[in-house]
C-alpha cells in the first residue's frame, strides 16, 4: 500500500493535468477564481456568459439552441463544426473552472475532428449523420480512446487504465457524427450523491456552489446545467442520471436497462454482479433532446455495438392526448421537503388543469423495503471490489461514501441463500406493482425525484424515489420544474430526519420524476413530452 | 419421512386416477395395452388410427390438419368445437395407454368449454379469438385451475398443488379461445431427457416404445407426435422443448427468454434463482403453427398478464430470401451420432442446393465450457429443493436422475464469489459470439440438436448442443428431418463416448437446429421458414 503523501500527490498530480490542459486564454482571472469554491454561496451560471471569454457569438451558440436546433444549423453549415466545438470546448472550461466538473479533456481531438466534419459536409452536401458536428458530454466511466478512466480511484491513475477502445456507446455517437471532448467527474465509488474524489475534486452545483451537483454523474449534470454541453450521458444505478439532473436543472432519463449500449466501460466494482443492471441514458436541456439522444441511439442498430442491448427497436406511437397519470404516494418514511411538494403540488394542478386526470394511487407495495433490498444487490460482491480500490492507494473514503446509505450493513457478506430471497422478494414486489398498473389503467406514474432538491455538501443521504425504479427497472424521467423560494417554501411546519434549511437551499432546481413499466421507454416519453409541455406553460 | 410403502401406494393411486377419467369406450383391448411397454421395440403411431376407438371424422380432424388449418375449419364452422375436442379427447386417451404422456385430463371441462364456442360462433357468427376451439395441450408445470401441479413429485401429490389460478400463457390460450383438456408428463425434477417419474410413471416414444420420448417437455413431445394435439406447450431450460421434438419428430420452438409468459407455473426449485432463464414456447407438427403460436401470443399482450414478459411486440420483417447460415462446429468432446450427422450434412446439402450460403464457423468458444458453467447455473441454490422435494415422500431419484449430467459436482455449494465468475464469463462468452456474428455476417446459426437421436431409456446423458442457446439466451428451433437408418447409419467408424448402436434406435426421427441471437427470434423463425421448405422440398 502507498504511504499517504503517495496519494494526495497523485490525484494533485493528476488534476492539475487538467488544468493543464486549458489554454491561457481560455483562463477565469484570478478574481473569480478565488470566488469559485464549495463554501460560497454562489449562483455561477452566468459567468460563463459574462466572462469576457465566449465571443459574442459562442454566447449565442451555448446559449440559445438545444441539440435538436444546433443540430438543424449544423446541418445547414450555418453554424460549422468546429465553431460549434470550440464554444463548447471554451465553455467546458470555464465550467471546470467554476465546479470542477471534468475529468479528461481532450480539447485538440475534438477541433480537428470538428474539421473534419466540416469538410466532410462541403464534400460530400450532407452530414455524417444525425448528430453531425454536436459536442456531447460523457461520464468518466465511458471509455474514449487515448483517454484514462481513472473513475477518480487514486489507484486507477498512471496509465493503466487509458482505453485501448471505445466503449459502444462512444463508438456510435461517434458514428452518428458526435465530437465527444470531455468526460465528466463522479463519486468515489460512483455511490453516492455527492460527486467527489481524491484525484478530480469534488464538482458543485452551478446554482449554488455550496450544494451538491448530485452523483454519480454529477460532473454531468453541472455540464449541462451550466450548458458547457447541451447533451450529456451519464448512467444509473440507483438515481445517478435523475439526482444531478434534478440538483442542477435539467432533464435526466433513466431508460430501462439495457437498451442504450452499457458496454465497455470503466467500472468501480466487479464483473458478474447479479444484482440490478445499471443504465446509460441523456441528460439534456429540453425534452426533445431527450428524445432525440434515444431516438438516433436506437436507431442505429445499438445490439450491433453490444451484445448487451436488447434488441427492442425503437417503436413509434400513437399515445391518446388526455393522460391518466397514477400519483405516487409519498412514502411517511421518505417525506419531501417544501419546494419538492411545491414542485409536485404544482405539476398536479396544472396536468388537470391541462384536462389531464391525476390518479391518487393507494396501496404500493413499500418504498422503504424496495430502497433495503436494493442496498442488499448493491453489497452481494463478497470482494467489496470498490473499498478495495481506494484502499489500494492509501486514500481514505470520502465522506459520502463513508456515511453511504447505499452499502447494506451486510456489505460483503450476503450469501446465495440471501440472494434467493432478494430475487424472489423483488419478483413479488414486481408482480404487485404489475397489478396496480393493470387494475388502474395508468399510462405513466407521477412522483417526486427526491425527498429534497440539491443538499448541501455530504448530506444528500439517500434516493428512495430514483432508486424505486432501479428496482423495479422502470424508465423514468425527471423533468425540471420551478425552484426552490425560502420565502415560499418556508417550511415552518415541516419535520423530516432529513434536515430542511429554507435559506440554504434557496435557490435550488426543483422538479418531478415520471415513471413508466419496464421497456414502456416509447409510452414514458410520449406522456412525458405532454407533461413537459404542461409544465413549461 | 414418509414409509417407502406411502410413496409407492400414494403414486400408483394418483396414476390410476388419471386412467380412471378415461371413458371405457375410450380403452384399448388388453391384447393392445400388454405391448405398450418399455420393452417392446414397437412404433405405436399408427395404433390411435387403427385402434377403432376414433370415427373417420376423428382420424381426418386429428391426422389430416396442422393447428391453422383446423382453425380454418373451426373459424367456418366445417368442424364444430365440440368435434374436434371430442376428437383429440379420445386421441390423447389413447395416447396415454400407449405411451403414459399425461399427467392430468380435464375432458369433460374441454367438451363444457367446446360447446360454449361453439354457441358463440352461432350467436355471434365469429370466433371467439384466433385460436377458436383448438385444443392445445400443455406441460404439466403449467398451473390450470381445479387441477394438480405436481410435476411429478410424490410429495406434491394430495391436493396441495391443485391451482387456485390460471398460469398467465393458460390464461392468455383461453382468452385466445383456445380449448385445454390435458397436461403432460415430465421427468422428476424436469432436469432430465428421461421424462419418468413415481406418480405418473414413464413417457416411451410414439416411434418406438423403447427409446426416450425426451425431457423434460417428454410428454409434450409424445403427445404431439402421436397427433394427440397438433399443438403443445412445453418450458427449456437446457433443451426441454427441443430434446423432445426430436426425440419424437415434431418442430419445437425455444423462444428468447421473458417472451412467452413463464409466469404463474409450478416449479420442480425454489423461487429467486438467479442462474438462467427457463423460456416457455410450442411444440408442433407443423413450421407454420410455430410462427401461429407466436403471433397469436405476443399479439395478445402477454406483457399484460404477467410483468416478467418483455414488452417487445413480435416484429414484422423483409428477411432476404437468400440466407447466409453459419454452420456450427462440431466440438470434439461432443461428436454426433451418425443418423444426426446424415441428417445435418443433408440439410446442408439441400441449403446449397436451393441457393443459400452455408459458412462453417471457425473459432467458436468452447461448448463443452459453456455446458459445465450451465450445470453450475443449474446447481446454485444451497437448499437443493428439487431434491429436497424428492426425498419429502421418502421416494427414490428416477436412474436419470441419480446419474444427471446437470447437476454440477458442486450441488448447492456455490458461493457469491462463484456466481460472480460465473456471470462474468457468460458475459465474455456472449461477447465473443457476438462478434462472430458481426465479423462473418451470418443470419443464423445451423446445427445439431444433440448428439444422438432418441436413446434407450435412462441413457440420453447430456445435451450440449441445446443447452449452449440457454447459456447464450438464442432463440432456437428444432426441424424435424429424416430418420434413422440402420442400413445407412450404419456407424462403422464411429467412435463415441455415448455408445451408438444403428439397431436400437433405428427409425428414431433425427432433425436439425437453427438459432439466433437473443430477441431475434422474428428473424429466426422467418429464416427457419424458408429452411424448413428446403428441407421437405
Amino acid at each position: 500500500m502507498a504511504a499517504t503523501s503517495d496519494w494526495k500527490t497523485i490525484g494533485l498530480q493528476k488534476r492539475q493535468s487538467v488544468l493543464d490542459k486549458i489554454p491561457q486564454e481560455w483562463r477565469l482571472p484570478a478574481a473569480t477564481l478565488a470566488e469559485a469554491h464549495e463554501a460560497n454561496e454562489l449562483d455561477v451560471t452566468s459567468i460563463p456568459r459574462d466572462s469576457g471569454i465566449l465571443t459574442a457569438d459562442e454566447i449565442t451558440i451555448t446559449e440559445n439552441y438545444d441539440a435538436t436546433a444546433l443540430l438543424e444549423k449544423l446541418a445547414a453549415a450555418e453554424y460549422s463544426a468546429l465553431a460549434v466545438t470550440t464554444a463548447f470546448c471554451k465553455r467546458a472550461a470555464i465550467a471546470q473552472q467554476l465546479t470542477s466538473c471534468l475529468t479528461e479533456t481532450f480539447f485538440d481531438e475534438a477541433i480537428e475532428r470538428a474539421k473534419f466534419l466540416d469538410e466532410h459536409l462541403a464534400k460530400e452536401k450532407k452530414p455524417l449523420g444525425p448528430l453531425h458536428g454536436l459536442p456531447i458530454s460523457i461520464k468518466d466511466s465511458f471509455n474514449y480512446i487515448g483517454q484514462e478512466t481513472t473513475l477518480g480511484f487514486v489507484s486507477f491513475v498512471g496509465g493503466k487504465t487509458i482505453a485501448k477502445e471505445h466503449s459502444a456507446l462512444v463508438k456510435i455517437l461517434l458514428d452518428l457524427g458526435a465530437v465527444l471532448y470531455i468526460k465528466s467527474n463522479i463519486p468515489q465509488t460512483l455511490m453516492t450523491a455527492d460527486s467527489e474524489n481524491h484525484v478530480f475534486g469534488r464538482t458543485l452545483n452551478p446554482h449554488k456552489l455550496t450544494l451538491t451537483a448530485g452523483g454519480s454523474s454529477g460532473g454531468e449534470g453541472a455540464v449541462v446545467g451550466l450548458r458547457a454541453a447541451v447533451l450529456g450521458v451519464g448512467t444509473d444505478i440507483g438515481g445517478s442520471i435523475r439526482v444531478p439532473a434534478l440538483c442542477c436543472g435539467t432533464y435526466g432519463f433513466r431508460p430501462s436497462a439495457s437498451r442504450i449500449p452499457y458496454g465497455g466501460q470503466g467500472s468501480p466494482g466487479r464483473a458478474g454482479s447479479p444484482g440490478v443492471l445499471a443504465a446509460a441514458g441523456p441528460l439534456a436541456t429540453s425534452f426533445r433532446d431527450v428524445r432525440l439522444f434515444m431516438e438516433t441511439v436506437l436507431g442505429h442498430n445499438p445490439w450491433s455495438y453490444d451484445h448487451s442491448v436488447l434488441h427492442a427497436p425503437w417503436r413509434s406511437l400513437t399515445t391518446p392526448k388526455t393522460l391518466t397519470i397514477g400519483l405516487l404516494p409519498i412514502d411517511p418514511a421518505f417525506p419531501i421537503h417544501p419546494p419538492m411538494r411545491r414542485a409536485l403540488d404544482s405539476a398536479i394542478d396544472k396536468l388537470k388543469a391541462a384536462g389531464h386526470t391525476i390518479v391518487p394511487l393507494g396501496y404500493v407495495p413499500s418504498i422503504a423495503v424496495a430502497n433495503q433490498q436494493i442496498a442488499d444487490y448493491y453489497s452481494l460482491d463478497p470482494a467489496i471490489t470498490p473499498f478495495k480500490n481506494i484502499e489500494a492507494s492509501g486514500e481514505p473514503k470520502i465522506r459520502s461514501v463513508a456515511e453511504s446509505p447505499f452499502v447494506s450493513k451486510r456489505n460483503g457478506k450476503l450469501d446465495m441463500d440471501d440472494l434467493y430471497t432478494l430475487n424472489a422478494t423483488r419478483t413479488q414486489c414486481m408482480a404487485a406493482w404489475h397489478k396496480i398498473w393493470m387494475t388502474t389503467g395508468i399510462d405513466v406514474i407521477l412522483g417526486p425525484v427526491c425527498e429534497t432538491t440539491a443538499m448541501p455538501h455530504d448530506t444528500f443521504g439517500n434516493t428512495p424515489y430514483t432508486t424505486l425504479y432501479n428496482y423495479l427497472d422502470y424508465p423514468s424521467i425527471v423533468i425540471p420544474h420551478l425552484k426552490a423560494d425560502k420565502d415560499i417554501d418556508t417550511g415552518k411546519d415541516f419535520i423530516s430526519y432529513k434536515a430542511y434549511n429554507p435559506e440554504k437551499t434557496h435557490g435550488a432546481p426543483t422538479g418531478v420524476q415520471v415513471a413508466a413499466r419496464p421497456l414502456f421507454d416509447e409510452e414514458l416519453l410520449d406522456a412525458a413530452e405532454i407533461i413537459s409541455k404542461v409544465l413549461e406553460s
